[in-house]
């Protein structure tokens, strides 16, 4: 049986995580070796960013090598994340024995927070580019980004065309098109493509040096690498 | 305080509801006369198609008239609350008042089953459309269908671009605009859009049939509504 483990914790966006668990517990439906777990700290339920608590299905003492990993990302709980060292360590860990360590949106900043992506291609939520470079990557303006097991994509719901991606790789091309006819991903935003070059993507900074300031004031390391912002 | 009313109940496909929950959420950040809920029986946690518990924030005896009621659809787990009378009562009695009533995926066969439907236009997955009709909706092949107050979306992923078009009434376009880019909504399924000519749309009528079978045995009524399926 192989784990594919989605990452809980406080104040995470929950399309990030329920985008490629979707897509990846379809996998498992359709071929029985995968199995996908929910993994946090414990089994307390987790407040994320909408009226919802969420129970995990197993901790980080359960699931010591997982198959896959995939850390989702979110806004102020997600810099409050790139503090916590229990969690960091985690996630070192079971990537030295994975075979994918993938992220949604702002999840990269805890893979590379962790170390895990100094001097490799990545990518993130469009308004976060800069922290990314300033904890080591190499930010790469795409959908999605693989570097060797690491595999990135962009904000929020990039992380269901990256999810589908990995079901053709972990399974076949045919299990990722059956995986999206059954969720019928077929787009039709209301409004169109966005429109990039109407886009200011310095515009989150104020806020993300606000969350910066606010979350991680104890650890004077990460503030320091930050303090280009 | 307008309520945005997400309907939780067991079995549900998990990105029907976060789809959308995730897009009005965003629009109760940008505009705070509106605020979501998820709406439960009671606030027992409930278990849904993916290894998580989710435990509603608020129950049916609290919020009686929203102005806007979403319902997630889902597999066996919504056939069987199609026999679910205090949820189905629940769903008419919100109907009256409310300014828009949603439905994702085989959401719609709850309102149909509620007798919400009768003579409407409305979606729902490309595998249930029968059961749409045998329960007195006019299924139309969109990837969201708009009949007065009733807002129906074709399967799954489909929640998300009815919800930005749901911003773009409740708010305006820009609003609408704002929440696609914040999610970073500028799809790229890697295996490109579904081919619908190579879809038998009938594959999921012995599942379906069997669901039926099994889980509304006690409702006569409705199983002989759905008997030519």
């Amino acid at each position: 049986m192989k784990d594919i483990a989605f990452i809980l914790y406080p104040g995470l966006t929950l399309l990030d995580l329920v985008g490629p668990l979707q897509v990846l517990n379809s996998m498992c439906e359709r071929n029985p070796q995968f199995r996908t777990v929910v993994v946090g700290k414990d089994l307390d339920p987790v407040k994320v960013d909408v009226p919802l608590l969420l129970t995990p299905s197993a901790t980080i003492q359960d699931i010591r090598s997982p198959s896959v990993v995939v850390v989702p990302g979110g806004a102020a709980g997600t810099i409050k994340a790139m503090g916590d060292e229990e969690l960091l360590g985690y996630l070192k860990e079971v990537a030295e024995s994975a075979e994918y360590v993938c992220s949604v949106c702002t999840g990269s900043l805890l893979l590379a927070a962790a170390g895990l992506l100094d001097g490799r291609e990545a990518t993130t939520h469009w308004g976060c580019s800069r922290i990314l470079e300033l904890l080591g990557a190499k930010y790469v303006r795409k959908r999605w980004v693989q570097d060797g097991k690491f595999f990135t994509s962009a904000g929020v719901s990039a992380g269901i065309d990256m999810a589908l991606k990995l079901v053709s790789m972990q399974a076949d091309e045919a299990t990722a098109r059956s995986v999206q006819l059954g969720i019928e991903y077929d787009p039709e935003p209301p409004f169109g493509r966005i429109k990039w070059r109407e886009v200011d993507r310095n515009q989150l900074l104020p806020y993300l040096r606000t969350q910066i300031k606010n979350h991680l004031s104890d650890k004077p390391a990460l503030i320091s690498r930050l303090s280009d912002l």
